[in-house]
């Protein structure tokens, strides 16, 4: 039977296309936080199957842009959430909703940081800049 | 061809159960945030369908609750969610996302409300309390 | 010559319509909260004169609005701005503002704390809802 | 040997003087949150021995006045503060950080929510009002 | 007549001293985003004329301020409410209500951000640092 | 006698490893705020003696970090922490409280301020990996 751990080294590295084990050593110092993130947060919580992995990945986008300062968990979860399979089409509609209900500026910098991922992942949207005109 | 009020009206009201002209009345001095809501939020932003109505909602929840005191709002959306489809198990998996990405305490406020939204709406949530124990 | 508590009192009292010292009733246990409150803010900075007090009281419950959740503080200050000179339209953009730069949660909930001083003051605003639709 | 949750509900009861098990049933329809919060947080991370309870429990209220709107966690660990040994002058001094760091409202909301655990408490400080004026 | 676009485009051309047109290149994958910003926001809500394009200004670097992270926005509305008007000396008062209202730190953190613009722009504001002493 | 200027400056200067006057130069354009944090924060609050330097200084790190984008404060005050007295064990709880009490993202953005701090201060914190695991 799986531990923890192993759980949650797993879907950690689903999302993080690795094997998982990076944030152990980045996180040396804190290693009940490292336990909080590998083993309670994905290897007991998000590695349940009640949602599935896109969906869940979409949330936390949305749940790190609505805070509105959370820039570098916002640029994993992004790639993670294409790792998962979302769609570049689903994230730009979780830019839209924190417009909607975080306001404009938040929205404005969860895009700023998801342009970025698209440019890392070499996609390019193709858009239809008049459609949006009145 | 619909306008946008009445784009607007129609997807507010689905999540509603109403006309959706309750908040035009609610909102009569400030006429620019109605419009904003009800023309440009629902009737042009969250009336489109990229993502469908049920996603949409889980979206909107996960944004209110990671903001931590939107209680109103998280009421109207939780029930809103549930009317187009969403089970009570997609918004048990919110507060989780909640408890994660955003801490403990907005998780447990968010729980309480859609614990009142359960109550309002009958619903009743079979658990085994000793499935989450050590 | 005044002291800072004399200018901080009169201050204050402006706004709430008294003699301003229920504060300093109301914290007796946190002299130094007190202190800061009226003797330092009032008293030192907002009693300053390089805004007036009506462009004040219009930023600071724009700032309060816009931290989304300090309810009695932003129902002191909606009273305390129409004290000193505000117009209802004054406040009426307040809440647009924060529709924008906060989103449109905070800027309901702002608009109902709004029209609760709307509705203690006796201030009816004449609107045209039809002026906002499409 | 005991288990996370044996912990966990230890710890909690010492905090809220009782056996801890209050927040198992009121977050029945949350098991993941209610392992969370218990078995996770309290069972595993807060119970550790680092730092002494009275000094966790100043920094959790620190931490929560800080955020601004959690009243009713704020209000469990203002209590559960002095249920382990914090002195009230400790409690206000929470609310003098909050006021300098994170703005004068949210000090007022959390001393307002510390005067209601002093009521409860039947504690009453005494205070030299004089002492805080110019 | 001028369409929302137009009147948006004007609108953020002042603020930016360009033709506004930046930020729809700059948000060409978020359409609805861009859609949003220029057309709902300065072609709807902040072209109209309640207040004056300073005021309108002075209240949303207060918002963007009191949110304490919006950083890139914030610099560019201290930009726009130069461009439209305001003074070097109401800015800084902004920065003392975010300083009450929101805290020492988030108003610390606008001053720098100011100072950037008081540098770019070839600001010089002269002080008499010993006015605020003791 | 002392008057809140020199008291200020010398509270800061502890923790500053300086004599404190940096601060008014870097802030010679907001007399107002340099007069706040100095006279006031240090000078008047923060200089009194119900609580020792370095518990003051764990409930402002904790403050600065579950508010969660306060990145150059929270460097300075981890650094003023260690320099009266505060051990890195004790920061490290710091982020833990941080964790539970406001999410993973604001305790992994803390964590990593505080690794910048503990590089700058040459201190290794020698852990355990296998200890946090399963």
């Amino acid at each position: 039977m799986e531990t923890r751990r192993e759980k949650g080294l797993k879907t950690l590295g689903v999302l993080t296309e690795s094997d998982g084990t990076g944030i152990l050593k980045r996180l040396k110092e804190f290693p009940a936080l490292a336990h909080g993130v590998v083993d309670f947060a994905y290897g007991e919580v998000l590695s349940r199957d009640v949602i599935d992995p896109k969906m869940r990945q979409l949330l936390t986008v949305t749940s790190l842009a609505s805070q509105g300062m959370l820039t570098p968990q916002l640029k994993v979860h992004f790639k993670g959430a294409l790792n998962v399979g979302a769609k570049p089409e689903d994230l730009i509609e979780v830019i839209y909703i924190t417009m909607i209900y975080a306001g404009m500026p938040k929205a404005l910098n969860a895009a700023a940081v998801l342009q970025e991922v698209f440019r890392e992942k070499n996609i390019n949207i193709e858009v239809d800049l008049d459609a949006a005109e009145d």
